[in-house]
């Protein structure tokens, strides 16, 4: 029993951190719980039940398949959804129709025949990369209708009917659950992706920022915060898929606030490439932290001061950077950093010619920030 | 029309491409669309049909929702649609009867509250990552059901006879997608891990056995193999997410050839893990090569012959690991590799001592590559 509790308020203190961390979690669920309410309100109402019958469930499936976190998710399932399925019934009508030519025997052969080759097209065509990340969602549900369509006119005579009901009913799901995802508090992915990208950038500066002091450190205390800097970094290593999956919702967004329709989203994958190129570097760096090699006192000594200076110029370069990317607006002060890390990373140059390694990193590190800009 | 003509083509010679790169994609579109024909029969043929009425379409879209192009991610779907199906189903009936103790007025209230609470915590239980990675489908399933036979509970009286049919057409339909995707053609997914994993690390020693040559290449022209061989690794990079992704479907596959039932796919990723913190490391080692700066020839020249040394045993010792990992047999040619590139490292080390950054990346690289094994 006391196992029991253990697990009971280890479970409660994650909910609590998971609501606490994002906060609009909470008014997801709460969204998504309204929406199907809204929607099941059809099935209980005699007017509106009338006009719609049985299929009218299709509209509370539609809402909770199609309810998905952020507007631009919700919005690229909704399409997908309604454009498919208008597709297929249309198809479906016609291949239930050619069928019915042959005679009720030729008939089941016939559409098994229609079935197998459009499924088999279909979820070939689901291995396109471009279609993988786009219209995945909407290939299912292709083949999902047109099997329901010309599979069950063989029972029922009144396919256009069905069909028809089934693309009105989802109509009104999609609908149903995109006013509520827009109009209450609604969640840009292009917004998250805006934000990951700078805040992938300020991670590598607080880096930057923390590893002169931690690299020349004399005593061998080191405060905390510096330690935590040093590992903020490591996440962005591995952002890669996951821009990528928002960058693909972000582009089904419309415009708001300050982004446009077509805002280029594929820009921030370039970005967001250039950032882990940074990234990568930055690892190669950590690794000399805690490599036991350690380069003599004396070299170290020599080289500390402009080391220092490199590294805190382009902390400052990438945090200007941050920001500029932030508000979307190109500061002089941005350019001025980019400009004083390079002079910096020269002087450095000029004072070594032996031990070169090191600021090789943070020289190519400027060029792919400048490129970010 | 000439512009429609080269689009076509285009298309064309990507199918055939996607063909050619894995066969088994081809496959797998046959064989759902083998999976889909055979349930629809169940439509067709009179004594079929009668068990099991409308209720017989479940087990067509099940097949289609179902169906992926692995045994793991098809069981995982599976499982988690049919369980979520019977633990919904049951609650939902529930739901119903308790409802219509309120009376006919009541009933509706009663139930969209029912319904708003639990679309509510099941939504906010998918942010949970572990939920995530594993459930997701499971729970979206859940709303539906529970959604769909408590709500159509209002208008039919026979929920109990409903909650009945849907679950068993969906158990026939997991059953025929799982017994095509098993018996014809297999692909296990934790077979494709395993491949990659290993192919990771080879990918890692083509890159070393290069780098040796390329560095320290007197003329300027260098042969095709070798670009090739210095660009694959950087695939290696960002596959943590679909190593994870087929690590979480790979637990659900039945054991099958070299894998038991549990097998320790979680070490997978964890190998995976030190295989990318490899890769990194070689990254850092890529872009001295294109560095602007470069080390005089003088230092060049000292430093060759144990430096090619290094990179060689590594090469040889990683080489040596993948093939290890792939044959899950330890080797003691494999832990001689480790040894020899070990002392060509600390014959490096000592022949120098101010140029030491380059060898602190190949030194640490070998303690990562022996946990691996």
């Amino acid at each position: 029993p006391n196992k029991f509790c253990d697990k009971t308020m280890e479970i409660a203190r994650k909910t609590k951190k998971l609501g606490q961390d994002d906060p609009r979690r909470i008014v997801h669920a709460l969204k998504v719980g309204l929406a199907i309410t809204l929607v099941s309100l059809f099935y209980y109402f005699e007017p509106l039940y009338d006009s719609f019958g049985d299929s009218a469930m299709w509209a509370v499936l539609t809402v909770v398949l199609v309810s998905e976190f952020s507007v631009g998710a919700t919005l690229g399932k909704g399409l997908n959804r309604v454009l498919a399925t208008l597709v297929a019934a249309a198809l479906g009508t016609g291949a239930h129709h050619l069928a019915t030519l042959s005679g009720r025997k030729g008939e089941p052969i016939l559409v098994a025949t229609f079935v197998f080759i459009i499924a088999a097209i279909t979820t070939f065509m689901r291995f396109f990369p471009k279609v993988k990340a786009r219209y995945d969602y909407g290939m299912m549900i292709f083949i999902l209708t047109f099997c329901l369509v010309s599979v069950s006119g063989y029972r029922d005579d009144q396919v256009l009917k069905m069909a028809r009901e089934r693309f009105s009913t989802i109509l009104i799901g999609c609908c149903a659950s995109l006013i509520v995802c827009i109009c209450i508090f609604p969640v840009w992915v292009g917004e998250d992706l805006h934000k990951s990208v700078a805040a992938n950038m300020g991670k590598l500066a607080n880096f930057l920022e923390a590893f002169g002091d931690e690299y020349f450190k004399v005593s061998e205390e080191s405060n905390e915060n510096n330690k935590s800097y040093l590992q903020g970094y490591r996440s962005v290593l591995t952002s890669k898929s996951s821009e990528e999956t928002m960058a693909n919702f972000a582009r089904w967004e419309p415009g708001h606030g300050p982004f446009g329709y077509r805002h280029p989203w594929k820009m921030y994958l370039k970005v967001g490439n250039l950032t882990r190129d940074c990234a990568y570097k930055v690892e190669a760096l950590n690794s000399y932290l805690n490599s036991k090699i350690q380069t003599p006192a004396e070299i170290r000594g020599k080289i500390q001061v402009p080391c220092k200076s490199v590294s805190l110029e382009c902390s400052r370069a990438l945090k200007e950077m941050a920001s500029t990317f932030r508000n979307m607006i190109l500061t002089t002060s941005a350019v001025m950093h980019i400009e004083s890390s390079k002079i910096a990373a020269e002087e450095l140059k000029s004072l070594l010619k032996t031990n070169l390694w090191e600021e090789a990193d943070l020289v190519e590190m400027i060029p792919a920030a400048s490129v970010a800009s």
